[in-house]
């Protein structure tokens, strides 16, 4: 049964891997797909203002942060698929992953749209890679000189879980860049 | 090899299911104890001061959320173990439950420690029960009036991943209740 592509739909509270996934793989895509669905529901209909607002206190937009989700699957996509760390060329993956890292980062001045275009984008990458990957592949250590001790199976757990946790971040941040009205 | 007890160890970034655990739920097991890790980093030195704080713009305290990870933990155990919705008898866990949503919780007054023992207490139940059981159990609807569309795989992904997000919050929490000392 193909994925969830709403949050309002029951398939979406079950990890039932896609037949073209190996097993331990097609259960990593249900949950990279299911925590996308939590992302996309967190931001939903928020503006270029909001997306760029860094509430006091914050050290992060939302729109730069959903830049950084999209920057991860690109990231662990040269770490994990081709095996080698990030250099000359990844210059844009770099700076999104790096945000806030080295002070506020400027405002994205991207749309909703055009952000979720690559987080769509990105995402559709590590997907196809999947197709053609085992779970022998998967529980193998990466290949990267000085990161070659995690295996390709918590790499790709970290991308959905990097996304998860800047996902709650994303949650308290939309409270301040887009209260509810009360009433 | 057995699961590593500190993000120092090289083993702490390998999803390698130990062998009381069928394959399913051993990579499960793990992406919860990585998960664990990184929520004790994130929490590492609090007093009890800090854990209760809610700093202005916030709805919760460290404290609070800790407490939370652990009352997921105890009520998915009931509805994914024991086949059954919450009712009398689990008040604790509600109220750990629903921390925040009925305004700003009252402060937890419990140490670090406390609330750290309440979480491996808990989570042990867990580990407990999934050896236990199989991937064909997880791979199951859950059994719960109301509440049966979700595969018990779902159920305790869902654990993982809500632990996750409030890590995240509470790493944003941390910068405002415990600010690093520049120098």
């Amino acid at each position: 049964m193909s994925r969830a592509t709403t949050l309002q739909s029951e398939r979406a509270y079950r990890i039932e891997p896609e037949p073209q996934y190996t097993p331990q793989i097609g259960a990593l895509a249900e949950m990279m797909n299911y925590t996308r669905l939590t992302t996309l529901q967190a931001v939903e209909g928020l503006s270029v203002e909001q997306l760029d607002a860094v509430p006091e206190g914050f050290g992060n937009s939302i729109g730069m942060l959903l830049a950084h989700i999209a920057a991860v699957d690109r990231a662990y996509q040269i770490l994990s698929f081709e095996g080698r760390d990030l250099g000359e060329g990844d210059e844009v993956i770099q700076g999104g992953l790096s945000m806030g890292k080295n002070g506020t980062p400027p405002p994205t001045g991207q749309s909703l749209e055009t952000l979720l275009a690559e987080l769509e984008a990105s995402r559709a990458e590590t997907l196809k890679a999947f197709a053609n990957k085992d779970d022998e592949w998967l529980a193998s250590n990466m290949t990267v000189p000085d990161f070659d001790y995690p295996n390709h199976h918590w790499a790709w757990f970290h991308v959905m879980e990097d996304e998860v946790s800047h996902r709650g971040q994303i949650r308290i941040l939309r409270k301040h860049v887009a209260p509810k009205k009360k009433g």
